[in-house]
């Protein structure tokens, strides 16, 4: 972050806090390195297993981070968001642990095992019809009933830092390794994660390069570190990784990440799935199709690994067990 | 521990010394806690996920501890071991990193992954025909033409206190978390991960019980527990747990087991497949059958959980893919 910044962007200090926050609850998750893996890159190879967090998900540390914040009063009235996935569970999460009721509004299409997941976690699941309802009217509606606070999944200040403690392990644990990361792939969907991560990793390595990690068809973030401007895609591309379908970057995630971000790489879903299975066979770690773009990013070469030091996050690991079997056990 | 126990046992001090040797190299493991099974148990429950470890289990561990203290002159001519499995990896990886040539003696039928693995950390694999052949005469020619030094598997106090590592960082992360465990489960073949660990747990934590989790066929501690003296069981009954199949206690890690262990549980082979599908679910950890032995015996109530606090050791996650996929979408 240079001088220039507007003033009103988050920094190193709002990281900071959130990390107070979030020290009593939030996991510190390993950074893992396979000595195979980095011998037969030519450089080191560390990945930030975000999978191991609460939730199975980055989601929580943002969640909690932004939830912990509303006054008293506002945060008996609840939280709602909507999400069909990793966002719902983080947030019914850091809600049950604040004592804060939550509504999470979702697909009636959804998986079972996502809605199931999220009541699990204790709070009320609101479904809607896809195709003839709209999920932000249901959401101001019950904002309006009950005067909960809507928790956005990743274009909120609060969220972003929260989510952006990943960045703040990341240089302290590359430090206990004695270690200095040369860049740092980092999955964007809204592009939240990576805003929170950049803001660390510059504030302390500002020659590392910061890499956005994308799949094909949802390639939003590359596509505008090229133009200099925000472009949106066209959704409704099929990927496997649907964790990651935003259209276009978010307006405050964009702010830090149009100044932090180097360049994108953008995956195929083959590319996932090789990731996936590289990660299960070698890390012992479960990684979700969207969590594991920055680790196909790197495995296929796309980024350059040969003599740097990188770290690679892997978001999440909540996937479907009979997708991940058929992964498992395809061959090409 | 009590004081009449005879003074060549190991002692904590032999475990923080191991445990300074490994502090560069070995991965301290994450002891995770998924809020829901933690709440259907109705009590706390905490999982060492030791399949994180470097190799993929906790026989890393051991193997440094005993390589790192073999004399410089000695080490130069190498090390030797018989493994078809986990011990192969911890012995090759560690020999590597202490720039000691090693030689791993394995079955010509070993699954071929399992051979390319410990190749691939640097050793040498001579190979064995099971039905022809004796494994112990092939090491001892081995060791006399070189003279190489014999890392044992288990029975071994340098192993042993290596492995037991595990136990000091269960006491040290427990007590970060403010919790004083009330049972730990381990796994055990020969017995040296659970003796290590039992000498930690029981300096810190005397009225705990450590709670030895065998395969149903191969419950020789359980046995011998219950006998109050060494039993040994009939080897070849089927068991998913490749890594649990020793027939008998090891004579020095009975000697701490037979002092320091309350009891046994035993598993079968259905109830090793949901611990390892809820370890996936839950924990987004991958865990081999031998590794999850532990977590079945509480998910299945043979231990009971309720308001205790319980530490289970995962203690490897090297499984095949195509098995690890098929246990997945078993539905039983």
């Amino acid at each position: 972050m240079n001088s220039s910044a507007p003033s009103d962007l988050p920094t190193i200090a709002d990281l900071w806090a959130a990390a107070e926050r979030l020290a009593p609850v939030a996991r510190r998750t390993p950074l893992l390195e396979h000595p195979g893996l980095s011998e037969a890159l030519g450089g080191r190879l560390l990945v930030k297993a975000e999978a191991l967090q609460r939730t199975g998900s980055f989601k929580f540390r943002g969640a909690y981070n932004r939830i912990s914040q509303i006054p008293e009063a506002d945060r008996k009235r609840g939280v709602v968001a909507f999400s069909s996935g990793n966002h719902a569970q983080g947030v019914a999460h850091a809600a049950a642990l604040l004592g804060c009721p939550a509504t999470i509004v979702m697909p009636a299409d959804a998986p079972a095992i996502k809605i199931r997941n999220t009541q699990g976690y204790g709070a009320k699941v609101v479904t809607y019809d896809r195709l003839k309802e709209n999920r932000e009217a249901i959401g101001a509606r019950i904002a309006a009933e009950t005067g909960a606070t809507l928790v956005k999944p990743y274009d909120d200040r609060g969220v972003m830092v929260g989510q952006g403690t990943v960045g703040l392990e990341i240089v302290q644990q590359c430090r206990e390794l004695g270690l200095a990361p040369d860049q740092v792939l980092v999955p964007a969907s809204g592009g939240g994660l990576i805003a929170g991560v950049s803001i660390a990793i510059k504030t302390f390595h500002p020659r590392a390069d910061v890499i956005v990690a994308e799949p094909a068809g949802y390639d939003d973030h590359t596509q505008s570190i090229a133009a200099g401007r925000p472009v949106s895609i066209n959704p409704g591309a099929p990927t496997l990784c649907d964790a990651l379908m935003a259209a276009s970057p978010g307006e405050i995630t964009w702010a830090v990440n149009s100044r932090t971000l180097s360049s994108g790489v953008v995956v195929t879903d083959r590319e996932v799935k090789a990731a996936i299975r590289r990660a299960f066979l070698d890390l012992k770690l479960v990684v979700e199709p969207g969590g594991a773009v920055g680790l196909a990013g790197i495995l296929t070469g796309k980024v350059p690994a040969q003599g740097r030091t990188t770290v690679v996050v892997c978001s999440g690991g909540n996937i479907d067990p009979v997708l991940f079997a058929g992964i498992l056990t395809e061959t090409d």
